[in-house]
């Protein structure tokens, strides 16, 4: 079965759950025979944008290859994940304009939790000014204006956030519904 | 009709008809039902590697980054083309390691005969010491020693050599077989 591409734009603050978000909405479509690729912030930087600092130009660039690289696959077939930051509303709808098929997710985050959470650090090293061109701290983040989806990983659970992606993705025909599991029966009284 | 992926490797000197070459398969393959992407040198520069040089490093990034795109196109079922110079060994044999599903195709010409074209005028200004950097005048060039396919642009018709491109192709199952033309009749004597 062939499925028409699209683009999942994942965007929000480091730490906020795009990574997490993204895998298991990918998990969940292999799952249902969908073609997927996850264009994750760090392999990105490493296979794509060696060489890329963090001033805005160069932070547009590398947004920008990767959504060529989207453009690529969505054209192809296949649903590509983009999990990075991509703090600039330009950069994104400049993609969004190229790929056509995109759905932008905002996965928000207030820096209040994020720095209770601070799994590496950053954001108290960032609070402290310690670190120069940290998103949301001492470099700007430009939340969408009208994004497709928006989940909140400080107020719902990731399991509530996936299930609010699927069923956007479900409810509008861009993948297909999941098969009633094997064992589930019919539904049925008898 | 859902096709197995694979990379179309061309290498060769500038002006040795890889971009030429590689649009007549890419043509004759979609016409045959096939995805084909081509990553072609100059668009490629724009897209995923400006402010990139010419210098040894900066030309196998460029090559290996093509090959990170091959690699995600190839396994999503799409016939990716490179049609860059890609002069260094290393990076193509890195590029074949990682994709797997490779072909190589050599498109030879001499540089007496590149130098009778000259279309751009390049060679001249290389051969007289005012281009650093030009392949196979001023910078290094390193042909394939086991390419799949070998084509020599000097010695033969552009037809000629997208007719053996095409049949080594054919004959070894990477392509469907072209369907009989709709008005050629069954070819027996009735």
């Amino acid at each position: 079965m062939e499925h028409n591409g699209f683009t999942l734009w994942f965007t929000g603050l480091s730490g906020a759950g795009k990574s997490t978000l993204s895998t298991r909405v990918a998990d969940e479509l292999r799952r249902r025979g969908v073609k997927v690729e996850i264009l994750d912030g760090d392999e990105v930087r490493t296979n794509l944008s060696k060489g890329l600092g963090f001033s805005k130009e160069d932070r547009d660039t590398n947004i920008k290859r990767i959504g060529y690289v989207c453009k690529l696959l969505t054209r192809n077939g296949v649903v590509a994940i983009s999990a990075a930051i991509s703090p600039y509303r330009e950069a994104r709808d400049y993609n969004r304009a190229q790929i056509g098929r995109f759905i932008e997710i905002y996965v928000e985050c207030s820096i209040e939790e994020l720095t209770r959470r601070d799994v590496k650090g950053l954001y108290k090293k960032a609070l402290a000014g310690e670190l120069p061109n940290f998103t949301g701290v001492s470099d700007p983040y430009e939340p969408p204006l009208k994004p497709e989806i928006a989940v909140n990983s400080g107020t719902e659970s990731v399991d509530q956030s996936f299930r609010r992606i699927l069923d956007y993705l479900e409810q509008r025909g861009w993948i297909p519904k999941a098969d009633v599991p094997s064992g589930a029966g019919c539904g049925c009284k008898h």
